[in-house]
């Protein structure tokens, strides 16, 4: 049996506020001890918050691109010029969608820059390296603990082909990112020549059914999967470019 | 806290088998009575296999064009035409892969005609209708507890621009597949104007959490999500043709 514990207590994260900690003593407060094999799942946006990467609407001065693009989508030019400054390469731009390759490589809209769940007139941009941002939260639980839980974070994005988001990893530590099934047999013997699941995000989209509404639970638990503990990165997950039929 | 429970007790399914009451004896000798809030999550290829979805690869007498493209990407031309009586439209046929628009509407490699978990040269399709064949399961768990526990259809598809596969909810029965937050204001007053979260597809990835290998565990039960009962369907999932981007 698997258990989704989705964390009650955690305060409006600050820029510089300690994370590992944060979660753990909130862990704590509910009763629930960290273990090796947990997986904490935690939502960029308070990493994000917690690492001062939010900007003011203000301080950003578009470019005579970002005023086009804002002026064809009926967007905030000062918030298409905070996308482009997270952008490597447009995916799709059409019917005011803006579909982005970033800096990291992970493709979804705005290039996750967002103005939910933050003070009015700001912008969260995603962490510069959220596999270090979960490096450091796995290391920091592990100095308050002496446990190695695997840490994921996440960020909630649109799909091709299907209505609605779901979360995704975007950074993890402590864990591999797959279950990988290629050359295995099945019950009948026959050789399984595809199957790698990509058990990151399906840690994502599990934690977020625990996060009720959007990141009011920041951060869950999910306690007895039984993952591939390893050093892992969520970019692992990244297709690349010459694999991907659709980029 | 949400719990995911695989049965272990699942049998072997042929054709004709009563998925409903194998699924609750095999809840009860595991000591789980259903309970109305319940998603029960159930793995296509038994589904398909119950109903007699389930092709033998002697009968297929490909096409010319199957030919052509079995030699082009050195597939089976019996396997390609099984892909092709399933197939809609072709969204891309690239490096060996054939990305199809199903009869359905779903999008994925292959329409989802598979090898695996299957007697030797047989290939399995995705049932005819999975949101009836979800209904079927609703109705008959209903019949035989008094409860009504939502059922999710589920199957295992790769994504753009990320590795691995996940599983996505391909019919459903009892729930509406979305957490609609549209209109609701953050924590911040700042009102969401594009969450809509899919959590048919995120259940489905929080039960291949309990499959372990590849369909070994084909029924899992999620308890304890708090999901908005309604008369749903998974078809409400896929992206009118309009709205995509990537098609």
């Amino acid at each position: 049996m698997i258990l989704i514990i989705g964390l009650t207590g955690i305060p409006i994260i600050e820029k510089g506020d300690d994370l590992g900690k944060i979660i753990v003593n909130a862990a704590k407060k509910q009763g629930v001890n960290m273990r090796n094999n947990d997986v904490i799942v935690v939502t960029q946006k308070i990493v994000s918050k917690a690492e001062g990467r939010v900007i003011n609407l203000k301080d950003m001065e578009p470019s005579e691109f970002a005023y086009q693009i804002a002026n064809q989508m009926n967007k905030d030019p000062r918030h298409v010029e905070a996308i482009l400054r997270e952008t490597r390469r447009i995916v799709k731009m059409k019917d005011g969608n803006l579909i982005i390759e970033t800096k990291h490589g992970y493709v979804c809209a705005n290039a996750g820059v967002d103005r939910s769940n933050i003070k009015k007139d700001s912008l969260s941009l995603l962490p510069i390296d959220s596999n270090e941002s979960a490096q450091k939260i796995h290391h920091r639980i592990n100095e308050l603990t002496q446990k190695t839980p695997a840490v994921i974070i996440t960020d909630t994005w649109g799909r091709p082909w299907r209505q609605g988001q779901v979360d995704f990893a975007i950074g993890l530590a402590g864990m591999n990112p797959f279950r990988d099934h290629r050359g295995e047999t099945d019950m009948f013997g026959f050789i399984l020549k595809a199957t790698n699941i990509a058990v990151a995000d399906e840690l994502a989209s599990a934690a977020e059914l625990a996060k009720r509404k959007s990141d009011e639970i920041p951060v869950v638990i999910i306690r007895g999967y039984n993952y591939s503990k390893g050093k892992g990165s969520a970019k692992e997950i990244i297709r690349p470019i010459e694999k991907d039929l659709f980029r």
